[in-house]
This record gives C-alpha cells, sequence and structure tokens, in this order.
C-alpha cells in the first residue's frame, strides 16, 4: 500500500467518532467481517442479555419472568429501541414473528384498508420470501387478486387505481440499489394505495426516516445490521393513525387488548401491539434488545456517512486495480446503494470462498454474486484497505480457480 | 402427616424409575414448581445448549453456523425428538413459528383440502389464540367460511357434509378435561373432514399417539411440558400421506424446495419442511433442542404414568381434606384428563399467591380457576405431598384473605 494511502487510512480510523464501538462486538482482530448483511456478529450487550434471560431472569424466575423480567412488553420495549433507527415513533414499531410473516400481516390488512383495489405491486428479483408470501396470501384469499411482479424500472407506471398495495424492498439484497423512499411512497398515495417497506437491508446501516417520507407500513430483519443473533426475530412498524385501522389475518391471543381475560371474542389492542400473535421468542428476542443497546450512543447519520466511506474507500482501491472479469452489480454513487457491495465474476462462489479462506468473509449470491457488507459498528478503515488488498489479490492471482470450491455449499 | 402415609411416599420416589431426572433442572430442593403448563424450568441441557449456540456457534462462526453448526435443520432434528412423544415418525414433525400461526397455517392448508365445505368446528371457551386464528383466517378468506364455536358436548352432533375442518385442544387449559382423540379423530373421518389437534397440554407429559388414532394435523407448544424456554417456538405435525398436498398460505422461503436459488417462483418443498417460513430463531431453538435431551432416555408411557400418579396423589390429600369453598373443576378419573389439576374457589386468584409466597407455584386462570400442573420429569412424590399439605393448609387457615392479593397481576 502506497505511502500517502496508509497515511490517510491512519487518519481516518484516528478521526472515526465511533471507532470506539468495535470493541463492543466478539471479533478476532484479524477477522475482516464482510456478512454483517447476512448475520451480524455477537457482541458483549447480546451476550450478556441472553446470559441473563437464560440464568437470572427463566432459571430463576421460572413463569415469574413474564413479570419479575417484564417478558411481556418486551416485543414493545425492543420495538421502542428500533425505532429511532427508522425515524419512527416508540410506539410504532413492535417485534413479533419473523419477516416472512410480518409481510403477510401487514399486506393482508392493507388489502382489507383498500378493499375496492384488487392488485399488490412489487419488484420481480426482490428476495423471494416478499413475493412468496404476498402470493401465498392472494391464492388463499380466494378473491380475485392479482400480484405484479414488475422490473424496477416498471414500477412506477405501473401504480394506478387498482393498485391496492406496492410492496418494495428499500435497499435490494443483491445490488443493494435503493428506490427512493419519498418519491415512490409519494407515487403510491397519489395513485391511492398503500405502501409497505421491507427495511431488512437498510436498518441499522442505512438512512430511512419513516416520518418524512410519510410511509404507511414497514417490516425489517433483525439479525442482519441490527446484530440481533440468528433468527432474531422481526420488526413491524405501522404509522400511528394507521394502527387502528389494522386487521390483522393473525389475530393471537397476544394482540388481544386483554389477553389474560381469555375470552372468546377477539378484541385488537390498540395501536401497534395488535400485530403481536404468539408467545414470542425471549431468548432469541433478549439478544436482539441487547444488542441495540449499541445504537442508543451513536448519532445514526454517524452510521451512514460511515457506512459510505468505508464502501467507498474499498471500491476506489478495487476499481483502480482494473480487475478482469469483474463487473460492479451495485451503483457507484453511495447515495444510490445500501451498505452492501456486490461484484459479478463467472467465478463469484469460488472467489468468496477463496477470500473466507484469507479471511475475508462476504458471501456469495446466485448467479454470479459477490456480496461484501460496510458496517459502520464494527469496522475499520485500516480493515476495509486490508480487504480490499486481498480482494484484488485473490481476483489477480486466479487462485479461486480450485477444484474444490466447484461443488456450492449454502450459506444463509 | 400420618406414619403410614409418610412410609407409602418414601417408597413411591424410590421406586420411581424416572427419579434421576429431577437432577437434570436447576430448581432450588425447596421449590414446588406446580407450573411447568404454563412454563417448563430450566435445565442443564437447554442452558448449555443456549451457552453453546451463543458462544461456540453464533459467536465464533458467525454466518458459518448455518452449515458447520447446521443450524438450517435444526427446526428438522428439534422435530425428530418431539416425534417420539407424540407417536410420530421423526419426518412427520417440523419447528417453526408459535403455535398460533402454525395453527393458522393448517387450518388454511385444510380448507384447501376440502374445498367444497365451508365449517369449522371448534370448542368454545378453549384457549382462545385458536379461536381468534381460525376467525382471523375466515374473516380474510372472504369466503363464507363458517367458524362454529360448541361446547364440547355439542362437538360430535356438529359435525356434518359441510364440516371441513375440526379443531379440539386435546387437554384443556383450565379444566384439563381431555378428548378422546381416537373417537374424535374417527367421527370426524366420517364425516369427510379433517381434524387439526393441538396438543399444547399433552406434549411431554400425556399419552398421544398420532399414529395410532391415524391424526391428520397437530400442533404444539414448546414451553410448557418440554421445558424449551419462554416462547421457545412451537411444532407442527402434518401425516405423512398428506405433506405434499399442504397448500401454505405461509410460503416462506426456507418453505422452498431449494431456497438459495433465490428463484421468483415458489417450490414448496417435499414433506414436512414446506411448513417452515422465515429464519428461526436459533437461540431459543437451540434451548428447546438441549431440553428434549432429556426425553431421550425416558420411556414416555413412565411419564404418563408417574403424572397420574403424582396427580392422585395430590388430589386424594386435598379431597379427604374436605376443604370449604373448593371444588374440582377437573374429572376426577386420571385417564380422563391431562397432567393437570384444576380446582374452584371464589378467592382463587389470592389463594394461588399465598401457594407461591409456600412455594408452591402454581397459577390461576379467570374466572376462578386455581391450576396446578404435574410433571413426572422433575417432581418428586415427596414434594407433591408436601404441595397438598400447604394447599390444605391455606384454604383451611383463611390466609388468602390479604388485602395485597386484591390486585390481580397478569401470569402467562
Amino acid at each position: 500500500m502506497p505511502e500517502e494511502i496508509y497515511t490517510k487510512i491512519v487518519q481516518l480510523d484516528e478521526n472515526d467518532p465511533i471507532a470506539h464501538t468495535r470493541a463492543k462486538f466478539l471479533l478476532d482482530d484479524d477477522l475482516n467481517y464482510m456478512d454483517g448483511n447476512s448475520l451480524g456478529p455477537l457482541s458483549h450487550a447480546a451476550r450478556k442479555a441472553t446470559q441473563s434471560a437464560l440464568d437470572d431472569e427463566w432459571g430463576k424466575m421460572l413463569v415469574g419472568g413474564w413479570t419479575e423480567a417484564d417478558w411481556l412488553h418486551l416485543c414493545r420495549r425492543t420495538g421502542h429501541r428500533i425505532a429511532p433507527l427508522i425515524g419512527a415513533a416508540g410506539d410504532e414499531v413492535i417485534i413479533a414473528d419473523s419477516t416472512s410473516v410480518n409481510i403477510f400481516k401487514l399486506a393482508a390488512a392493507a388489502l382489507k384498508l383498500n378493499p375496492q383495489r384488487k392488485t399488490i405491486v412489487t419488484e420481480r428479483g426482490n428476495f423471494p420470501t416478499d413475493t412468496y408470501m404476498l402470493e401465498g396470501l392472494a391464492r388463499h384469499l380466494g378473491r380475485d387478486i392479482t400480484v405484479r411482479l414488475l422490473d424496477r424500472d416498471a414500477i412506477e407506471a405501473a401504480l394506478d387505481d387498482d393498485t391496492a398495495l406496492l410492496v418494495l424492498t428499500h435497499v435490494h439484497y443483491i445490488t443493494a440499489e435503493t428506490f427512493d423512499l419519498a418519491h415512490l411512497t409519494e407515487l403510491a398515495h397519489d395513485a391511492g394505495a398503500l405502501v409497505l417497506w421491507d427495511l431488512s437491508h437498510s436498518t441499522g446501516a442505512v438512512h430511512v426516516d419513516m416520518e418524512a417520507v410519510n410511509a404507511d407500513m414497514a417490516v425489517g430483519c433483525g439479525y442482519k445490521y441490527l446484530n440481533g443473533g440468528p433468527g432474531a426475530p422481526s420488526f413491524a412498524y405501522v404509522r400511528r393513525d394507521l394502527q387502528d385501522k389494522i386487521d390483522t389475518p393473525l389475530p393471537g391471543w397476544l394482540g388481544h387488548r386483554a389477553p389474560f381475560d381469555f375470552t372468546d371474542d377477539y378484541i385488537p389492542a390498540l395501536g401497534i401491539d395488535r400485530l403481536r400473535v404468539g408467545t414470542p421468542p425471549i431468548l432469541s428476542l433478549s439478544a436482539l434488545h441487547g444488542a441495540l443497546d449499541i445504537f442508543g450512543a451513536v448519532p445514526t447519520e454517524q452510521l451512514w456517512q460511515k457506512s459510505q466511506a468505508l464502501s467507498q474507500l474499498f471500491l476506489e482501491r478495487v476499481e483502480a486495480a482494473e480487475l478482469p472479469g469483474i463487473t460492479l452489480l451495485s451503483p457507484r454513487d453511495p447515495s444510490e446503494r445500501g451498505s452492501h457491495l456486490s461484484f459479478g465474476h463467472q467465478h463469484g462462489y469460488a472467489i468468496v470462498q477463496n477470500l473466507i479462506d484469507r479471511k475475508v468473509v462476504g458471501d456469495f449470491r446466485e448467479p454470479n454474486a459477490i456480496r461484501l457488507a460496510f458496517t459502520p459498528l464494527y469496522q475499520r478503515f485500516a480493515d476495509i484497505a486490508k480487504a480490499a488488498d486481498v480482494f484484488i489479490d485473490v481476483v489477480r492471482s486466479g487462485t479461486f480457480r480450485q477444484d474444490q470450491y466447484t461443488c456450492r455449499k449454502a450459506v444463509t
């Protein structure tokens, strides 16, 4: 690495106002973990919260934990921690179920709110669970609901007076391309439709302001940039004025206004609580709650600024190397993408395995994408500069053409 | 306690073939925990599995845990451990979501399997989430599906040629009354209906044999007698020959035949795996998986025999005391009830609080039920004899008429 670049990178780390958060994670010093958009790493706070839920709460309080440790409202308290990361009020976010299940609940509720309209518009090639859930919903409703799968440049023109709901993922899981939250929300509203945003690849690293864009509904993932642990439960957002109009198709007992009355009649809870269904997985939820503690002391704009600075550093170094066979699948302008970069290469899978062997952990997505995430809470600029050097070296050297990586293995 | 009864109880514990399993739980020696039908206690196995998932898997493997620790198939491996407890084959049980969500999935699938029929028959006064989920489903389907809520003695006569599905909870959450699994399943089949059994208050303590009764579908809870931890995920059972006919309304990406192909088209997995939806909460699931290890070495018939012996010991002692104001809400014949007893008393809530103060932990259910569970894995006969003495003493002494217990607090 040339001297002047080395000096610049040292300065970037020295001047990083959130550099101190790296120490909050249990990460080996020589590990370049660039898969935080698939599974965030374990933090001391998440570890402590889980151990406490296990030993001090479940172990000692037993069933009393529902009141003594307030497990009963942990979904709400954890939602309060996520709210500022998406520009929402505390009482607009709740934890429940998985992202898939929350998409189903909110899409069904949106159809009920727009009963004259028969079409759901969504993006072809989005992370597929979103599409599957919408189609499962349409198929079971038995009414003539149509799910229109469109290329992203055809979305705007498709919004019309039959559109009940627009479902979009803010940051694309492969390319990291973003939709303009404000613009698409406004267009949908102009057409009389509701919008459900999937913020799975945004929350915790990318600027999102639900209030500023007057968003209707959103869901998101707890285990990516929020570092909540494998399969951490999901969050759901509903704008306050819509909450009491939500008729959920999954009216579980914990979404009842008085669950402990055990009445045959379902009366929905007021507000966001009606999106609760069954008893939440407290150990996994505690890990998420603990992990979110780290965000409390970090201004969200610093997260997003550092994310962009990290990815630009990586991209500039890789592009300067003019690597053969590598194409950039993500937008070059950081304001048009989320917090990861994807590169295409015909041997993408093998390259990812070679990178992992050299402690640069990214992942591969079909058919040819090498995916590398930028996570401002625990990556240092020096890590990213080194990761770029390894990436350049692997692609240039051709070591990825090794037989042992011809058999692909599944990685979520 | 009279000498001959004391001697008998000592002998019962000495001759108990599964007495050794008590030591597998982290329970204070003087605690009479009789709320295992609400939340089972922490075991060393569950604790170790959770800590390992936290530190050795998530902490060290990071995203590699999906393959290296086989998180990807933990739902299936945990299902394999539950299967023998309900008389099912290993490939007939999967872990996914909550009990409420699984009821929704299977009820919707059953309606699709019986498309000419329009009625779901279920019990009035059952644990309400079951009813709520069925009504949520019917309301959103928009077709003329009727959910008939009937008293239990009216269920049989209601099964007719419009019944698509019968949904019943095997053991009633308040009274512990059981439905005859074989008889009701046969009647429903004779009427051309499918049956969905809720085994939440059965699994792990009560004899259940899905194969023997030719059951269609079942769901159950991971955190009661299975001791999987607060909000542990739920299990779903589908008879093998029905599995590939299931059209789930919640076709999440992990229920896809090839989830890592990320295709827009949903192709359901073969077999029980299609009931998977989103990414499961691995920490909570690991606790459940660990807890189930204890069942592996215990013949299920011994569980059920000891459960009956424990509850009969308690009942005989309480009935002999002829307590004023106390009524038995459960069947007297142990073959007609599950693994708990409920007693009615107009000051039921205050009595439960008094019992808890004296380390006999049961719970209260509206409007007047004192609920006490019998859990063969960790209760000793001596515990139950002592609990009966405390119960008798509290009711006789009238200490429950204390002001501090007039304000009820919620306990799940």
